[in-house]
């Protein structure tokens, strides 16, 4: 049994919905469908969620917002009728609208529940399409699939008992379309994951029911080995493990939501990444383990926004408790930090600038002049990561050799470098105006 | 004003007490001498520190201690006799040893009086030499000297009240010949520094007198770019800053005990390093800031005998506060760690072997899996670690280049590289057993 998930772009028209029917079709063992809401149709029209946050802003904030509810049906009109769809189905979904403006709800649970309407009707499109083609499909609402959720508006973490409650779809008869996005709390209320969430649900249906692949059909051919924007046309990624794959998303690779699939990993998934536009190519697998011989350097990804907290202090190493009582410090300011080297009297913590407010950082360094009386601190701003990613990569002699020649053949200056923590990445950190040339010269260097 | 301290093997025989003669004879300035206990003759001496803690050992364990005792006057008549000086120096030595035993004391400040009656003979020995030879010195004791230290025999600290009184030196006539490796409580009790205290001894007292130059006499021509046990004839350093000469000291640079040099650092006073047996060569000069034209790659340090500690959670990056506790099993555990790289879901922690008995480790090994619940914990032995030292290394392109290239070309997996923390060091972590071939392939990169 597979689970496929099908994005925005797949469900944004007719004619994608068209190929989304088509790829069911094409194999049977695609039994369970998450869907997204409708996306862009093109590049800059607006997703049917962020015209439902518009509508459910206006509607909190007492302003009109009769013209975003009439984009929203507008939107799901013409897909239902180029689908040549029962006009009901468009009734059921204005209805929906109606009554979760008219709730008696707090405005934060009414903007859940209206930001969900989105993948729901969604699925419910997919599920009378499929049904209309001859095959047979039924829609089903997360409550029934058994995704209960924490009571996290916006930020819903399924719940642990979720899992055992959804392998009981496998019983199910006939194709089951579930809406992304969104899961019940154990007292029925809707809670909506974290943006991006569809792909969330895929992940867990997928590992709920067990299955022997989660496809997550999107609109790239496949993930590739570094930022395209970048580097044009790089070359495609055939086979991933998950840790390779965490390692990149960290990083800045967009294709998926960060934390998504962890589900599936926990499961040991495979997971296939696939184009909608294009599901004849093979796309991308991401497995738990790979074969001795793939292992090499995979992907490089890259992200900005990255500052360094520098503090000195003369006879550091022999203060036993200095790294820890620094990191203590961050920790009461809610601060994460990505990455701490430590030198003998040296330490570095690398930290998101978008973790870091002026405050938090004002607080953080008036804290360690006055606890730990350092020699110097100093904060180097406009920092860029990059992370050479592969499995076996810290056992291959040579790796960082190549590295730090593209990095020097790009005449960039290596601010930092971080290798033999992590298993399957080495990171340097350079200046964010280095950051496309960098990208560009390693690129060439692994994949040319 | 000078401070010169001269070490074992130039106060080891009459020939090399006449070459310090010489030495201070030539320069005026240097009014103050501080001087270690006669060390080895050839190779396959003894040390007389090493007989007098026989003796002590002997003494306290109940045992015969006559034949150390002989040993030491032998050695202390050898060289009296050669250099013709008055048999009551002599006896005058032999006085004070047999006082020490007979003292009602514990075994531990007994152990610290006998341990330093070597530099203290020495002292006595070259100041009574100088005068033979028409210079007008005398032997100062570390009481007379202001040397105040802690109540904590065998590794006494200095206090800070100490270098006020020290700086009274300046106004004593003549020369002052010093006994390096001891000090007094404010009681007026003995204790000796670290093993390699006349070291310290030096640094203080130019700290003290606020010297013009601390010289450092020993028995090599300089301070050599890398270990000459490794490569035969390597380059002399002619310059290096106090941080350079720390980080090189740290990993295993055995010119110096480790924090000898703190106090003359601290004072900003320059150090020479210099051969008793060429005091002609120009030696190796420590400063506390270096040329813009002279910076680059000025040694390669090593050292084995690390362990690292990886830590492996899945999302360890999302849990605010995973790196600190970890730390904080460590710190409670008394064990100081060298450097804690950190990745995504992964951390690794250097710790040097001699820190970390197998108590230790079980129970911080315990701890982390309760107290974190971590994926995996591995301990990686035999690591060894190279530090390639140089001021505005972090700001030169292509220095770690470099370094990766020549450690490809020896075929040596890099374990660990940590950039970035340091402003003046370059760290890697290969296995023990590669330490060689990589400090060789380093050196031939860096100096040839």
């Amino acid at each position: 049994m597979k689970v496929a998930k099908f994005g925005g772009s797949s469900m944004a028209t007719a004619t994608q919905l068209q190929k989304v029917g088509n790829i069911i079709q094409d194999d049977p063992a695609r039994k369970i469908i998450v869907v997204s809401a409708p996306g862009k149709r093109t590049p800059d029209d607006v997703k049917i969620t962020d015209l439902l946050i518009q509508l459910g802003e206006a509607y909190i904030n007492g302003e009109s917002y009769e013209q975003s509810y009439e984009k929203v049906i507008d939107r799901f009109r013409e897909i239902t009728e180029d689908l040549s769809l029962d006009i009901a189905l468009l009734e059921d979904i204005e209805q929906t609208i109606k009554s979760v403006i008219s709730q008696d709800a707090s405005s934060i649970y009414k903007l859940d529940a209206l930001k969900s309407i989105g993948e729901d009707s969604s699925a419910k499109i997919l599920s009378a399409y499929l049904c209309s083609i001859g095959l047979d499909a039924s829609y089903i609402n997360p409550k029934d699939a058994g995704i209960i959720v924490s009571n996290d508006p916006g930020n819903a973490q399924i719940l642990d008992g979720s899992f055992a409650r959804i392998y009981n779809l496998r019983e199910k008869v006939g194709i089951l379309v579930i809406p992304g996005f969104f899961g019940y709390t154990e007292h029925g209320e809707l809670m909506t994951f974290s943006r991006g969430g569809s792909d969330i649900t895929g992940s867990i249906v997928a590992a709920g029911v067990k299955a022997t692949l989660y496809e997550n059909f999107t609109d790239v051919d496949s993930v590739y080995a570094v930022n395209p924007s970048i580097v044009a046309n790089p070359k495609e990624i055939k086979t991933l493990t998950y840790k390779e794959m965490r390692e990149l998303s960290y990083a800045g690779f967009s294709v998926f939501h960060d934390e998504a699939l962890i589900p599936a990993f926990k499961e040991q998934i495979p997971v296939c990444i696939k184009n909608t536009n294009k599901p004849h190519l093979p796309g991308t697998n991401i497995v738990a383990e790979k074969k001795q011989d793939e292992k090499c350097v995979v992907g490089i990804a890259s992200d900005t926004g990255f500052s360094s907290l520098y503090v000195s202090k003369y006879l550091m190493n022999r203060e036993i408790g200095f790294g820890r009582k620094l990191l203590n410090i961050l920790e009461d300011e809610g601060v994460s930090f990505e990455h701490a080297p430590s030198g003998i009297d040296d330490m570095s913590v690398i930290i998101r600038d978008s973790k870091l407010t002026k405050e938090k950082e004002a607080n953080i360094t008036k804290r360690i002049y006055d606890e730990l009386h350092p020699d110097t601190i100093i904060m180097h701003r406009d920092l860029a990561m990059i992370m050479v990613v592969g499995e076996g990569l810290v056992s291959t002699v040579g790796v960082a050799q190549k590295a730090t020649t593209a990095l020097a053949s790009a005449n960039v200056n290596i601010e930092m470098i971080n290798q033999g923590s992590s298993e399957v990445s080495m990171m340097f950190g350079i200046k964010a105006a280095d950051l496309n040339r960098s990208v560009e010269s390693l690129y060439h260097v692994f994949f040319d």
